[in-house]
């Protein structure tokens, strides 16, 4: 509600209220991330998980999925034009994508910006957290209205899986590999050699979150994930970009067995060309920087032995993006 | 929300959620005392003060006027039948009632269940947070809508200035006298001397809650209110309670110029006698323990020698009971 | 280290430092109790628990066991009063008294200021937590240098078992029963029929803390154990009072086959006759108020009819003495 | 303390205590960082600050001034390598070095890791924060002792301003602007044009730590410091990279009347050239990378007008270095 007029002029700082409500979160066990609140919008639970909508101070609007932060209103950009626009860029005529996951709808919503789709398909397992985003993210509406865009509720593996055609963009916008959680099958080595490369056409790109990656937590899964992707593409690229309100650096790592090379002014005329709109956050320059990783982060990537597999799988304390 | 239904028939625990929004308060600099948040049901704001009206865990509906809890769902009729009750039943037949503050409505609420009563005068400053809690306190509609309450909106001191009635009782459910806060001056001996006593009829009684009244809090404002109460009044009655919602024990002072004696089954039988429904905490045994202090308290209260006046006032760190 | 003396002669405040660092209790689920921290002066570890002895701002210095508060310099006499001196005052002369638990040497210190006593047996399980206190409770070294004073390393049920010895008060100072804890075994009906009774002497008297006892969380274990002591012994008072660094009122139950019936002067003179020096929280009035529950309470205790078994044990969330 | 190892061979999580005591900072209004704590090893005051030494569990060892988090164990080593060593190795041959502040040794540690290096002036206001230092950051201890480090307590300008030599670098390694502080008047165009510009040699390069630098951060203050040094010096270089115990990006501004240009794999050769033992953060892709910066931050740079001058100054919240 932000500064309330009141019947003599005035505005009124609210301060005693402002500071006394709080979401708090675990980044990890020793270390905590807390946001003044304004109000609870909205709370929800579907078979899988809970939901709620908060509206934070410094972060706006948040979408909390099992007690994790999933997206800030203030900054989801960040994540979903670094995941999106760089494998559609580095493409050269993207005209259908599968979402593994994304019932945020953001990942769609950028995607649809570019001028060379003509289908999104958007492959979740949760219906309400569908139907929740869909109902209280109203910078995403356009977006789910939009008839390019097909929403199909399963299992992104079984989806694939089940299907014949051919994309030229995957996208893994799925929780981060999480002990216990469903989604670390779809990390995997035999995954991503036997279901998505198989649906990828000739020249297409595969991209995915990866998790945090900062200069101490890449280690976690950023790492593993590329190293695992390198096994099945010939060119794998990984990238990463501070989004403050995970407390992180984040990580996404996009594969092809096509060349991934587009200088930064070539990226612009792109973004130029295809995307409707002014980007908020990524362009030429922005990806340079962000795909030249800093020392430490560079060498532990080169280095990376770890392969995932179901057997060998590894986990993250709980950042992440989910949807 | 509690329990949430699933489609599938089970409850859902929604732990992760649950315990990521906190409300928060300092009940001193280097003291916190933090609920876990269901939800923040309702916000506003009025020419004093912020109002809020929050789901907690622990303690139910919690209405919180500038960020300090006024008074929670599941405990607060410790505070209202301590307040009301006593002094009430002490009275031979109480009739009409003048409470000073008691926006929230819980005072009205207790003073309504006495069957002598046919007028209860409720002035509080703040129409807003009147208001706020006539639509929001479920459990005070019936009180807010009994033909006996009238609410008048006014400084409580201008009101009963301007005045001719004399009443049975006058209850002072003010804020706790807080530095820079109006309701201090509603705590000094010229206020009880000059402007409540000589409305009170014949035999009768003031109370008013009196702040925190631990072993170590009750210096802060208990123990100057009754010995400024004792300047005025030749019977004065202390008395407290432990009220879990504000971590600490609470006190009240009675006072009158006949004397306040009875007995637990005294008041038990007049208790049966008066008081409509069952009394959730005070019979007589219960006021017999309330008004015998610990040593400490007890000595200190003997002891005190400040007196409250406008020049030398005593404020409390910010706990506390606003109406 | 609180003021700081600076060479100009001004002292410092100290603000940003002093509120960074806090001790945080989850006193339930949803209920945090947080204190600031000067520092954090000894932490150890013993085969069965975490030791940490805390310099907190609004208590004092702190013993905190497994992440739960034992005792806090500044309010710790009104726990060990309470559990010490009723007993023993209501006993025509105590001589000898057997403490089960007790480590932290609090208990003892109080029974050693009666001048009847002669022996006090100091059973506790934890060597490491008994050094500890030994070494860093500056308040309890007296106590512990007593001659009176013999501190057993046991469990305090094999060595009552084992001993022939009768005692005249025996004193449960024992964590409070939490599941997977040990001590759920020393509240029990068989135990104290089978292992304490035989053990008192003709007119004996047994105590024993008996965890919070506030009006919500007294139905946790309080008045669990008042009744079934009251199926052991024929004589059984329940009491209790405020801690503040507890954040609730805490439970005493003291039971006999003698009767236990002093009035409040009768009280007072056995605390001028036995007690050396001055008592800080108790005296007759004191216990008057203590042994007068409030009415929810009183009920509570008058209609329970669990019975405390290996079985049918109850535990609480983790508030708690332990020693 | 970490792990205990215990007399039966095993060790001991200590999860109740490790997670009871926590160091909190509030990095704006809204937005709090939470470390659990092992212990608080030292505290202090000085005539300016307060100080203490606590060590922590998410990033070790943290220096904390005032309340704000100065540098911490795990990743000072960011921060000291990215403000020391980009302007040195695009010195041709820096000998001698002046540094504003840097009490804290890690500043004067990493130049003195250079083999140019003839001379180090440190100049601190607080001489117990360097004391402090001095005693408790083992990691500084070799560079306290060398003998190319001359350290004295002065106010930087005074003592700028009094010297007649010049230097090869000046290094500004002060707090950040924060209203009420006395340093905002060391980021000025008049103190940059008066007294630091004159104490450069020919092809000086002056440095400074300009605080936060995220995309919604870097407007504090980052864009500013920028915009004011370009109105002085003709080659300006803002960089920038995540140090996590900040929860923040943070940025430097370096600057010089010579070209700063060098590209990765000419630092590549000068870091081998010139530092002894191995860079952990720095190397030349990772200056590139920090070099290049993001769109929206890069734009606001670009378009900055605010001039940092004593009258029109900013300030930030509470982040940050301070020595």
């Amino acid at each position: 509600m932000g500064e309330v007029a009141l019947s003599n002029g005035q505005s009124h700082s609210l301060n005693g209220y402002r500071k006394s409500c709080w979401y708090e979160e675990e980044i990890e066990d020793n270390l905590r991330w807390c946001f003044a609140l304004n109000s609870i919008l909205h709370t929800g639970a579907s078979q899988y998980q809970d939901i709620a909508l908060l509206d934070t101070k410094p972060f706006g609007k948040a979408l909390v999925i099992d007690g994790k932060l999933q997206s800030a209103e203030t900054d989801e950009f960040i994540y979903h034009e670094c995941l999106v626009h760089p494998p559609l860029l580095h493409h050269p005529n993207p005209k259908n994508v599968f979402i593994m996951g994304g019932g945020e709808g953001s990942t769609a919503r950028e995607l649809l910006r570019h001028n060379t789709i003509d289908q999104v398909i958007m492959c979740d397992i949760d219906e309400e957290v569908v139907d929740f985003c869909k109902s209280y993210l109203v910078a995403n509406w356009e977006a789910f209205c939009d008839p390019r865009l097909k929403v199909i509720i399963n299992d992104a593996r079984a989806e694939l899986e089940s299907r014949e055609e051919r994309y030229d963009v995957i996208v893994g916008d799925l929780a981060d590999p999480i002990d216990g959680g469903p989604c670390y099958k779809l990390y995997t080595k035999s995954f991503y050699e036997f279901t998505v490369k198989p649906r990828l056409k000739e020249g297409g790109i595969f991209v995915t979150q990866a998790g945090p990656a900062g200069i101490f937590s890449h280690t976690e899964v950023f790492s593993s994930i590329y190293n695992t992707l390198r096994q099945v593409f010939k060119y794998v690229v990984a990238y990463s970009a501070h989004i403050p309100s995970y407390a992180d650096i984040w990580g996404w790592v996009m594969a092809s067995d096509s060349p991934l090379e587009l200088n930064a002014e070539e990226i612009d005329v792109r973004v130029r060309q295809r995307i409707k709109g002014e980007n908020r956050y990524l362009d030429g320059k922005t990806f340079s920087s962000a795909s030249t990783l800093s020392k430490v982060v560079r060498n532990s990537l080169d280095n990376e032995t770890h392969v995932y597999t179901e057997e060998a799988a590894r986990f993250i304390h709980g950042h992440g993006k989910h949807a």
